[in-house]
């Protein structure tokens, strides 16, 4: 057999899921849908679907992570490609995407009921989408030793305490204040912009942005 | 609609393609075969096929790469899934290997002509693999900086000049010779084995070998 043999028509379920990440409330959470229908009826699960004739991967999970959070520029990647989640041998190409929440618009649809829930206080979730959220987790967790992925998490302007309180949700354990301000303005990833935060019962603090609202590796 | 909407059967066909390269006579090679069907009849293209019912991804990789290569105890993992390498929107689950040159044994069939072609002097290929091959080295090249895989791609022992022409094969560049033995050494991913090397006109030479042979990232 030589590797085109086309000898019969063997053609697969595709399908595309999105792990969207947000941190909210001092947590790393993840956007799950529950299902409405068999299998896996009322179970949750990661937000997805098949891919339609036409589709690219990419625009498949571009159209998805708009229909759940009414954004598409934000962070965005492929994560892993899955075969192995359900019984029938399905493929499914998996990304992941990162949200501030002050943006995300979740739809107001009923049926799906989407809702964030924290990474550490999972239900149970269908078709081994456990594995995904794992894998994407890891992935997250690498990814912020060597990138400046957290831009997706947060507005335009923050304060040094909000970026620290969006890496500790990330990682999961909390951080020495001096140490991390002392690392983050190292990296050269983010920039004072003379603005000063106003409200709550602190004094004002420095507002700062990234310098780039795009990945960047360092 | 909701996500599990299961109106029509939408199935796509499925490939596995996999970038194999090695490190010889200097240079960064990867395994090309000659296509013996249209389309793309005559082309040079990556070693690949349709992913088989109840095949997983991997066992798809592993099996191809053991066909061209004899050997599967060696670093393969999963690159990228293409969905626009072909006008009919196949999917294609692209894996990449290294391997030691000395380990494998490519087939004896003339039908597929495999053959080591070096990155920098490629022929042109069949279904955009051309893409697929640069993304596999920029992944490679990423890798090399934070990892052992280089490991894949030598004998159980070396030297650290040969360690160092695989470093000068994968990145194109030449290096320092003093810098790089510092910076190897430093990583801690090697050991000298006490033994020497004998053969060549040089002096003997330390043999070195990897303190891990599995992936392992620094």
């Amino acid at each position: 057999m030589t590797p085109d043999a086309s000898s019969s028509s063997i053609e697969r379920l595709v399908a595309v899921l999105v792990v969207i990440f947000t941190v909210e409330a001092g947590k790393l959470r993840i956007l799950l849908i529950r299902r409405s229908a068999d299998p896996f009826k009322d179970h949750w699960s990661l937000p997805g679907g098949r891919l339609l004739p036409a589709d690219s991967l990419a625009e498949a999970a571009t159209r998805r992570l708009e229909v759940e959070t009414g954004v598409t520029d934000v962070f965005l990647e492929q994560l892993y490609t899955f075969s192995d989640l359900d019984e029938a041998g399905s493929i499914a190409a998996a990304y992941w995407a990162l949200v501030d929440p002050n943006r995300a618009k979740l739809p107001d649809r009923l049926e799906w009921q989407p809702r964030w829930y924290a990474v550490d206080d999972l239900p149970d979730l269908a078709f081994l989408n456990g594995n995904v959220v794992q894998y994407a987790v890891t992935r997250l967790r690498n990814k912020l030793a060597y990138s400046n992925v957290a831009y997706s998490l947060l507005a335009a302007e923050f304060t040094l305490s909000q970026l620290q309180q969006v890496y500790e949700a990330i990682l999961g354990r909390s951080m020495d204040k001096r140490n991390f301000r002392k690392r983050i303005i190292s990296l050269d990833i983010i920039e004072p912009t003379g603005r000063f935060s106003g409200q709550g019962r602190h004094r004002p603090a420095q507002l700062y942005a990234f310098k780039e609202r795009r990945p960047v590796v360092f």
